[in-house]
């Protein structure tokens, strides 16, 4: 399903990793609708992931950047308005990383500097990129910045730990960074709370994560969104359609987040 | 702006009086994204309003029904499928009416006839039309159904009155009926909670109007949201681009829900 | 446990019917606190319950009432008043019924006549007793007036069937009474959203039930809060520590209503 | 007031500067309530604030402890119980500091280092402390933990800065740790969103103060919450009577945060 929903637009993805990723299947849509990309990621998830493939795929440039360092997001969005030739359209951010997840840490013994970690990949980044995209005033004129999150942000779930407490860091600062583009230049910016899905990142909180994927789909009426249906809602959100939508935080989960208990 | 966003469905628009109301626009955008129409209204808003000229500017036919009454809502669903030549993929609610307001009569000294009146009308109407719907099994899979509701459901406004607790029961009804329809038929069920607009219904709140709007207008950072805002906003909600949004209320108010004081 | 929380406070307790009732569990702890009550209830609980046993227990006057009826409001507070000498400190508000459930008609195959009277005997009897307190001026300042309610007002719970609508109506009215109380009278009124507990009522929702707490029970990290934790927190809520609390919904329940999914 | 509800109840006082901190009033009243504390700070703050003349008149002992440093906190909780001789029935967590709004930086123009070091004071010093006392298992079965917030975390306030971002982080802390520690230890952790309050940290926002606590207290139906209305909501919190009260936001504003626009 395409309808030109993007045409002309100028867009960054941050976060494709691979074919799994949410970031990917967005990148692919948002080119299928007629947007021009550049991709980015940090150096490490280049050399580990396809994105080279992506951007063939998109015709896409990519530029490296990590995304918690402000001189490599100057870089990137100096860039990305060269190579596209023009002011930023629509930003998707799909960041996310937490070392007390990774090394099996548990909430109640988080290493400190893990979750200084945690909080600044996952959260400060977003205020980082659009800080920057603001002091170079990279972004048009009802611009559109999106970031996926969790309702982990709101409730509190076994294994999803510090990425919780990041989520919610990241919803905040959709809010208050979006009071003040959106009155300056008609930004807007927003959260998705997204299904669940089986990335890389998702796969990421442990045990049980198969079982955890089948119980939300099951509460959800309309079962767990997937990556396409992320990818569809994600265009919607940068295009003209929805212009007075701004520091939102939007479930996208097949209504699971206004379900109560569901008996098996 | 149009994206052929809906070709080829075909939709119910509850609530067209004249070329203010919100429903009016909805209509309008809907044919124009490829989208056929019935309207329907109560006889006297037949009657008082322009709702001829919208079906003649949308080529669409009208059915008179009471939108408390199950027999009119019976005899629209079964006329509109025949009408439009197949199961309905998408229904506007945007019926709303206080006597309380109308008649001066304060929340604290309600009428209660009213008040059943006001709930009758402005929220078990959707119940009514939702389950009519059901029982004819008149929704298409994955058909969407949109409730038009003003963030009066979630903070006390003065002089918004009972129908705050419309709204308010409004707004639970998608969520039930979400669930059910949602996991039956695929069915998806959203309340859209929109800036206040100029409507007649929106004016009639009384005194203090004009300056409710301008304070709301200034609080949003993206300013109110338009009439037109809000039919762009509503094909989003009916395209396929949405499949997994249901059971939720969302905010479309250029940021008005999330910003806290605003100095003057 | 006692701490002369409510020495020498005038209380109207609604809904007390048996021994599991939550409301006779308040009323007996209100009494432990110092306070003096009036129990009341409808004819035919007062006919099928043990409310005398209460009432001998907490040395209270019994005053009938149809909490749906006008008139018997009036009585009640008129009355109540002259037993207890004075205006009345605090309300409890426990009252609920269904005929949908009660007679099995799913949510989807509601009969509207049993729908307005769930709303009217569950939620708008609540506007009606403030409001009659309201034109009597039978409440003291800084009153306490609270309903009981459940977190089916916020995501649907299979089996709630319109309670959750009527739940979602009360908690509105609690808001936007509570304006025009607090603003006028300093009379806050609140919520509380209690864990599923097994009343009479709360036994009524069908198969299944005895799962469903069991769920509840496992979900929320505190376990279910029971029916003398609910006492003890409507006393603090009657009491003058929170005197700046109000038209709030406050979850009673354990956690449960910011945790999300627990695996089995 | 006073009802000897803490009888007995050991607990840790964070933040308490001088005379009109919030944590200053909620020691006082624990005190007269019955409970025995210790008082902690950092020591620039022992030595700009008053803090000597509060242990004085709560007969309390001081622990100098820098919040964001484990080491300290570990001392801390071993101290307070050799102090008090027993585990410890209740903590208030009232720290917070923002280098960003004391520079007069705007949030489009954070310093990163400090926007970490807002975090660290004002949000991760409240996981550091749940986590010190979790490992060495210093809290009682029930035992109540509360920190301080705002509605920033919810709302974007002009001028409250990274300091909304802290809060946000604080109490999805809350909500998590809340679901460990009370499923294990019955530890129950809520956070309280009081109404602005003129604190030295409170008016450190900067231009416009005096007109916010205006606008605040004009909105809120019962107006503002105060100093001494904070202490006694904290009182409650740390008592018997809310042991199933967990992970919980709870406003204590007056009705703030549940009303509307309201005409000047």
């Amino acid at each position: 399903m395409t309808h030109n929903l993007l045409d002309g637009k100028r867009g960054i993805i941050f976060g494709a990793l691979n074919s799994k990723s949410l970031a990917w299947a967005v990148a692919k849509q948002c080119v299928a609708e007629g947007a021009k990309l550049v991709l980015t990621n940090t150096p490490i998830a280049l050399r580990l992931g396809q994105i080279q493939q992506l951007a063939q795929e998109t015709h896409s440039a990519i530029i490296t950047a990590d995304a918690t360092n402000t001189d490599d997001l100057q870089h990137l969005f100096i860039e990305a308005q060269n190579i596209l030739d023009g002011k930023i359209d629509f930003v998707l951010h799909a960041v996310a990383m937490s070392q007390n997840i990774r090394r099996g840490k548990a909430y109640q013994e988080a290493d400190y500097n893990y979750m200084q970690q945690t909080l600044d990949i996952s959260a400060l980044s977003f205020h980082k990129l659009l800080q920057t995209a603001y002091q170079l005033d990279a972004l048009n004129e009802y611009a559109s910045v999106v970031a996926l999150t969790y309702i982990a942000a709101q409730r509190a779930f076994q294994g999803y730990n510090d990425m919780a407490d990041a989520k919610a860091l990241l919803e905040s600062i959709a809010r208050n960074f979006g009071m003040i583009y959106g009155r300056q230049k008609r930004v807007r910016i927003n959260t998705v709370s997204q299904s669940p899905t089986p990335t890389t990142a998702g796969t990421s909180i442990g045990n049980g994560v198969d079982r955890f994927f089948e119980i939300s789909d099951h509460t959800s009426p309309l079962g767990n969104a997937n990556q396409q249906d992320c990818a569809n809602f994600c265009v919607i959100l940068f295009s003209d359609y929805t212009r007075k939508v701004t520091m939102q935080n939007l479930y996208h989960d097949g209504g699971f987040s206004t379900t109560g208990i569901q008996l098996p």
